[in-house]
């Protein structure tokens, strides 16, 4: 038809974007018609991103380097010290399928969309059959080219829980062993990974001194664009200087 | 030739590995071979991301849902609250382009394999022209569907920065004004963002009754795999806890 002989080709319409000052060209295609994503890389078009049924495209015309902003650039790890503080225990694990036997937190990958502390609470749920709720977060970690996460970086972070169960029934295909050990054994043993014997000395200050010398607590705020609430993480503030006007 | 008249189709190989029992099938895909992208959707495989020249898809195999890791769920953007100690002044922007014009730190999305410090330290030199130098993590906050991140969750860390300049020399693109306001001031005023007055207060709190009272000091520590270190941030642990064996 008329329409499909004059319709311009993707170098055509670059060409005239660029002329006209456009600075960049996003583009999103459909899986299947992903012959578009060739078309378009050979107009020097690349991927910025793609999840399940689509991917976007991006092409800058702008001077020097691109400044569009990239793509999630981290995964999120969340573990769970859960410590029961009238017998001095906390729940350790040891992962399968490891060279190296170390005790450590539960904990796993967080799911999109998931808070923190509801990430480490699932996933203590899950391998060790122990519920608990979310107190505080001790410590984060992050690292680059994280094995595993497919060149991109790792945030891990590590909360302490409080038990509400204490029965262990633990994910035999996740964990190999799985206990309530003595935190001061956990913080003195050379059987554990060195971030967990950190976090376990950390631990058990604030359990002998109090969890306020340890604790980052959580605030909810009102997000001012989106209406939406969020989640702050900091050492508490006393009332005194919280209320200040 | 012959060797491509006996190629199997997608479809033949797939069958043939779910008879053998393989529980997934990861394909990477060449940009400019992403037709294949389309003929692999067709039996059923989808994007697990995409990156400048390459797409890469997966198919679940296995029983029930997929059990296949996801890809990079949050975007990390830093900020740094670079207080000068000797006059109780803060460095502050107020972001161009905004319906509200609230007083911020300054800081931005962090680089692709960037340290949490040298993203606010980078920052900062660049929408205000102060050097600086990191000392501690004040806040973390996670917010979901965060916009601007294509769908995925925002982290944003606030940084205490220690200046070793002072002559503003702020970015005209990015920023409509820059100043060192008074911290006081700043915990006190109407016209910041509520993360930005909230970490002012607790900054007011550390620079009155001691930095170690709001810090997350940072130690680097050995991966026990990849033979890299990593940053650990967490509240100061004392002397006798850090070297108990």
């Amino acid at each position: 038809s008329l329409t499909l002989l004059t319709w311009p080709s993707l170098a055509d319409v670059v060409a005239r974007w660029r002329e006209e000052g456009h600075v960049a060209v996003w583009l999103r295609v459909p899986i299947l018609q992903s012959r578009f994503a060739a078309v378009a890389a050979a107009q020097g078009f690349a991927f910025h991103h793609a999840e399940r049924d689509s991917s976007t495209l991006t092409l800058w015309l702008g001077e020097g380097p691109s400044r569009l902003p990239g793509y999630a650039t981290h995964q999120l790890g969340v573990a769970g010290a859960v410590l029961d503080e009238s017998t001095g225990k906390v729940l350790v694990v040891q992962d399968r399928n490891k060279t190296i036997n170390a005790w450590k937190f539960p904990g796993g990958l967080s799911n999109p969309g998931e808070d923190i502390g509801d990430t480490a609470v699932r996933e203590v749920f899950e391998e060790t059959g122990i519920k608990s709720e979310f107190k505080s977060i001790l410590s984060i970690r992050q690292q680059h080219r994280h094995p595993g996460a497919f060149g991109k970086s790792d945030m891990y972070i590590i909360c302490r829980l409080e038990p509400s169960s204490f029965s262990i029934r633990f994910c035999q295909q996740e964990c190999l062993r799985c206990e309530w050990m003595d935190l001061q054994e956990l913080a003195r043993t050379k059987d554990a990974t060195p971030i967990t014997s950190n976090v376990a000395k950390l631990l058990l200050y604030g359990y002998r001194e109090g969890f306020d010398k340890i604790d980052l607590t959580m605030r909810e705020f009102p997000a001012i664009y989106t209406g939406l609430f969020y989640k702050l993480y900091h050492r508490e503030l006393p009332e005194s200087y919280r209320n200040m006007t």
